[in-house]
């Protein structure tokens, strides 16, 4: 199976990208992650992308927060998916890393997921992967039927 | 190749989803437009994203405006992936579809693009079905190339 | 008389939730409260909302936080007037859900009432119920009284 | 059956109260219009909410823009279920309204629906109405289903 | 001298009137609080602003959160100067307090200060009534000079 | 009587002053207008708002759009009642002048009224002399009269 | 002198451009202008920057909109001073550009001026290349001075 | 070498400012700091700013919050670039600042950074006077690289 690749622009973003591989493994899919800063080092954020699908990358997900390049950086220099997760920081409540993931011009699409939405972003990366695996898209359709189920527990549970 | 469905809340969001067919049609990808609406049809709309996997579908594509539900509707009923675009109504500037598309809950992620991007989310519709196709990859590494290329072209002539 | 359906998105809405209860237990009024997900248990909740006039309900309260869709879902399936209760989440203050909630799409009405205002959406729906029970109207008017009298002797208490 | 209030602040909100009461006929409910406002006749629409009760009104909606009290005031006066429709004006896009609207203290909920969105507030007042009323949600559930119809008919029809 | 009136729609208001009462003893200006709310006593807030001219207020100011009308409803039962203090409340960071105090329509205007703004309410009805009181517009310059002297004092002894 | 300041930061402010002047002349107080840029002529600004009290004025009115600092910049300069009227500029709606405009800081309080406001900035001013000149109060009485006279003759005709 | 670089991310940044080169103009500052995109010509935007300095560049204008990354590349790329000048697109009012401009992380900063600002983004690069050159600082006093004496005349002339 | 002038509203900012100060020691640049208000001290703010220049400033930074004018004010008395750093304050996360720091009108610019963004604020002092300094240039390429090392250093060190 193709590899995801996890970049995120700094170590402080390490909080929210650990939700993304907690799901990455529950679902099973191999992943590799990177600290490449869009601006702090520019030329390494573009030879990773540039270089993803040759080295088995299947899809990419950046982390970035307040003016947050990094997701489109990566879209501009791959056809690889490129899903973005807008990370919240001490101002603006992540309103700021929405806008600059989410209002792509026309050319490059980032797919971004909501504000900290790690989770989502591994999940969104695994239904790509899955449009060819079988077996993952099994995988998915059982965590679904957990998640609801786990509901469905909850509401049967409900005491007040 | 499997299709890409195309489902609008309303006629009134046309304009917005031809943007998305061009595109489509310029990367040789087929697909299959409809209207339902997460409220007024909540069942056909249900029906359809249920059905969307087996009737050949490989990534779907929804457009609402406001309090707009419909990407995550089909995304609730459906694991292939799921693209919104939020459509700008008459109040809010689109905001509203915005942050009604994209902050979906964990466990079911919406791809969302650009208020109105209705071509970036064609091209991330593309992208996500040429993980598995090389014909298309190489149409999305030429598309890319061209849109470069025009804007060199239009910076060699700039006259300012 | 009949119940005020109380659905709420996730269990982490509960301290939400349990305002409501309260208020609703103050006035009287039977409920019975249920936690589905729009996203992860819609065929449930779709059928509980489809059920909701024959099993004895006469307003129905949804809450939900970020992409709050859960309100316009279940309005989508029963004609009872619905009431959203836009749950404060950890990013963007609550203004998410408040979009995502009362922007409805002409045809599909929520009432929606404050960011977390769950005791006003259990009086709300106490006071649709009371169109034709008088007794109940009785207790809204005390209960308003109380009210206004609590105030005034906070007013001639205040020393500053 | 009970009448619907339509109250707006200004007859500068006249195109929009319109197509409330369009949706009001188109439902059969009997309807009265005024136009009061809280700032410049608290007293006649203070009045007016006083006695809606005893004067056959079963539901009561008020339209307003800017810092738009008129829906509060008159939910202070009665205790009948006020919807509050916020209007957009010249600047903000109506944000300024429907945060003046919905953002009630507890004690006294206005039903709060989109900006502008005055069908769907005579369609909650219907629904409120129907509490009580075969024959009226008997009349809604046709709504529904020929707003359905519409859809499922414009999507047969679509070509793009 | 004619008294300064606070009005506050809630007890939970008094963290935020007392830097205005505060700033009114520093002022040597007289003034009385009431707690008087706009939706819970709304007959004993206009009746009280009716009088207030004629009970010896000069200027009037009121402090309310979340949608604030109780500014606006003074300002409608009194040609007194209204100042208006959008309170913080739980959500929104105070900006529908803002935007329901300060967005009035034409003909009742009410002056607003910034967000929990009170002890500048202070200043500004002291500012009015100074109009015709040289002792008072004394004591505004002298606590202005001492307020730059305070500043410069800061500057002067800042070692960083 | 004592004079109105107006003080507009550009001539492009002129349409907006002039409903404020309208409103003065209405209420027959004397005003004087004058074109004074915070940033474009500081000293002139800052010498006029430091003789305005000398001057015969007794409220200075200050209307600007953008990152609006005239009226802050005027009431650094004078113990004077100023009031602020945010105007609305090519973006952002006027959000930038009304927070540039009313979120002063402690110590040098500016009366805000809406954006573009500024038939209630007169009003207002009006206010404020009127707290020594009953001829005045009674003018603003009378208007408010007619104000609410021709809400309900209105009312009176409305035929919906 | 150093030259000014131009750079916009689409010629549909035009007529903003050209304000900025209106301005240059007048204070006879040579400048150059191109068309790159930070997301569809990535590299030679970089190529662009990293050899700016040594082609005679004193400081760097972006010109985008949307998520406007562009100022923010080319900074990344240079310790030459950026000015990033957000441009208003079709949603959102110029607020996603603002953002995406601004909110730069630690270490890679963008002096951002207003939206839509592009004689401001002129101006201030003149003063930054004004450092070293006096005759530069005399253009700007006097531009200054005519500026001021423009509204001064405008005020002498201004009758309402 | 020409010093960097560092302004502070108040002293409640020098958290915010000692981020720059570390900033300008790390790449040796003279700098000076005060508090001065545009506010409280006007006056002596503005003799500062039109001193600067002769006094061996070569750039100023300004440190505000709320209705944010420092910057602003600096700008209009000096041809020097002033750098504006938006101060977050107990509302509204920022954005009043923000707004009210770069909307500046046209003519006098200010050169805005991130919110809280004071670190850029010094780098950008220094990359302005490394126009005419080789030694601050070579310092500043050598910071990026150091950067740029961290980053890759951090990311070989990654673990998850």
């Amino acid at each position: 199976m193709k590899k995801v690749g996890l970049i995120m622009g700094s170590d402080s973003d390490l909080p929210v990208v650990e939700k993304a591989v907690e799901q990455l493994k529950k679902l099973e899919i191999p992943y590799e992650a990177h600290i490449y800063s869009a601006h702090r080092t520019p030329e390494e954020t573009r030879a990773f992308a540039l270089k993803a699908e040759e080295n088995g990358f299947g899809v990419l997900i950046a982390f970035a927060g307040k003016a947050a390049h990094l997701a489109g950086s990566i879209a501009a220099a791959s056809i690889l998916p490129v899903i973005g997760v807008p990370v919240k920081s001490s101002t603006l409540d992540g309103l700021d890393a929405l806008l600059s993931t989410v209002q792509m011009p026309s050319g490059i699409p980032v797919a971004t997921v909501a504000i900290d939405g790690a989770a989502n972003a591994a999940i969104l990366a695994a239904q790509i992967l899955a449009t060819e695996d079988g077996e993952l898209r099994e995988r998915l359709r059982n965590q679904r039927m957990e998640a609801s189920k786990n509901v469905l527990k909850k509401d049967s549970e409900l005491n007040i």
